[in-house]
């Protein structure tokens, strides 16, 4: 399902056209959660956002299989409880994600997670390699990994940039749960993938199944997390908008569109491309930041956007553009042209 | 002229053996070169260890040409003067190089000059490509870029280091020259490599004919350098030796071997050879300086080895290691074989 298939036609626009879309809404995300953040905090409970971007989702999901089948009535929908219990999967291995993240970061601190963050490209093309059983060339898999080395150099501290002296020398703990959490990012995406490609149901239909129980477990989560804190601030529903600006609210908006795109990607395209595209989103992020917010900018993201560049091409161009084919297979395929041409003109 | 052609048999393992060799002995002048230091300055006259390295090669050189001459009485010696008088060509490009780089450092800074150096691996493929006429496939190019990124990332200043708010704010004469510097160094290289391929002459002729004009060249600066200084110091023969040690002998025993091998990788390999084996040993000297010298490691000296490890491999595996062919061309090979077999059996 790669893009340089050469039988996918109109689709292949379509999924350029698709990861494209993506790439400009994760965009879009780093520059709204800077930008509503006041002081480095937000003055909202983060929590509550997940959970209204997934309202978000599944209403957004709910209307267009709607209208699906007003228009074709041949619309296919699985509804066996076979199908169904697939659908909670994704959900607890957020859930489970989740978690793995606080523990990692009892045990790193920030910077060292971001740079730890990358081996989930990585740990993506070997799960996608395992479990959907791609085939990639030697070449994709170095391709591979300069991405993760490209996003991982655009990372690296600058000099005059404080609190660097601790960078890699947390606990062994935290570099294990760092790879574990990296595996979990894989997972949630690689079985995400499988889940959008089983089979021919509506793509709708997959994500309201899937939206539906990502709404369950959030309110879980967030009561959960209220009678941890003993009921302290009361009940999440009476706070769910406080401190809430458009800011916020837009950032609800792109959350959901993020995920929206991300299941239509693992539908049409694969978790390579998303990978991509998120990764290639995140280093004009870090351009644009630099126009935004006065970053200063460093020679690393000048030389994060080479390697990116250069993986993006190795990865998707087609072989014959990367190398120049060994002669003697072109010489082969000559001679079997001429000895068909000689079979015709003899019958 | 490439590692992996195929024809090359015997050749190829004394190529691999030549530029291991040359790989230990750029890796040892890094080292030898701080060692010889004290507080970070020469206790000696630098510029005349260049002098006594031609001296050293000459000697070694000629030594060798006797042997070779007393050996095989065919060896092929050109006097016309029409072929020596290209000898002189690569001192005199060496030497207006070493003012390019003098008028560099006026305007920009050590770091800077030391970033914008690694320019001279994409400036040799370039000229290696323009001038040798040597084609070079997409995914070989990009290898050369990559090597060029991954050099430098592995030399970014890390958070804590000093002195680095003025890389990149130097005036754009600074890179106009440091780029003029870069082409000025790759110049040199593919014309010496033109030189010696030039001809099936004896290598240690040739080194004669570049080390007589070398040593001529370098008691010609060091006058002159004595000149302008007007005489303060005395004449430079009478200094030359002020302030040797066993270790600046080494640096001088280095140079030379340094240049020995280097004439040698250029007649029996390539300037692109040289490029990676000047690449790795540098970063190899980079690891051994923090065991050595107690420097403190950083992520970028790790990504870039893994950069410039993915880059070697790119440039000289054999394509159908990086690729698998596309299936067509198997399948017309594999219909060609049954063919040929019908004939045959036809036959």
């Amino acid at each position: 399902m790669r893009l340089r298939d050469r039988d996918s036609g109109s689709k292949g626009t379509e999924r350029t056209f698709g990861s494209s879309l993506s790439f400009c809404v994760v965009l879009a995300e780093g520059i709204l959660t800077t930008l509503s953040q006041s002081n480095g905090k937000y003055k909202y409970d983060y929590a509550t956002v997940p959970f209204l971007a997934e309202v978000f989702k599944l209403i957004v999901s709910s209307l267009l299989l709607w209208r699906e089948c007003r228009i074709s009535p041949s619309v296919r929908i699985t509804t066996d409880w076979r199908s169904v219990r697939l659908y909670p999967i994704p959900s607890v291995i957020y859930l489970i994600h989740n978690n793995v993240q606080f523990a990692t970061l009892v045990y790193v601190d920030t910077s060292t997670y971001q740079i730890l963050g990358n081996l989930k490209i990585v740990t993506t093309g070997i799960l996608f390699r395992l479990f959907l059983r791609k085939k990639l060339s030697n070449l994709q898999w170095i391709a591979i990994v300069l991405l993760a080395v490209g996003t991982t150099t655009s990372q690296v501290k600058g000099c005059g940039e404080a609190s660097c002296d601790s960078l890699f020398s947390a606990p062994i703990q935290g570099y294990m749960l760092g790879i574990l959490s990296a595996c979990m990012s894989a997972l949630a995406g690689v079985y995400t993938e499988f889940l959008m490609k089983k089979n021919n149901d509506s793509l709708y239909w997959q994500n309201v199944q899937l939206y539906t129980f990502g709404v369950i477990f959030n309110i879980a989560r967030l009561g959960f997390d209220d009678f941890r804190g003993e009921f302290e601030n009361g009940p999440w529903w009476q706070r769910l908008f406080n401190g809430y600006s458009l800011t916020t609210w837009l950032v609800v908006l792109n959350l959901g569109s993020t995920g929206l795109l991300v299941s239509w990607l693992m539908k049409y395209a694969d978790n390579i491309v998303k990978v991509y595209s998120t990764s290639m989103a995140m280093l004009l992020t870090m351009v644009l930041s630099v126009y935004l917010f006065t970053f200063k900018p460093t020679l690393q993201l000048f030389l994060g956007i080479i390697i990116c560049m250069m993986s993006l091409h190795m990865y998707f161009a087609p072989p014959n553009m990367l190398i120049d084919l060994p002669l003697p297979v072109k010489a082969t395929t000559e001679s079997l042209k001429e000895v068909s041409v000689e079979q015709k003109s003899d019958s």
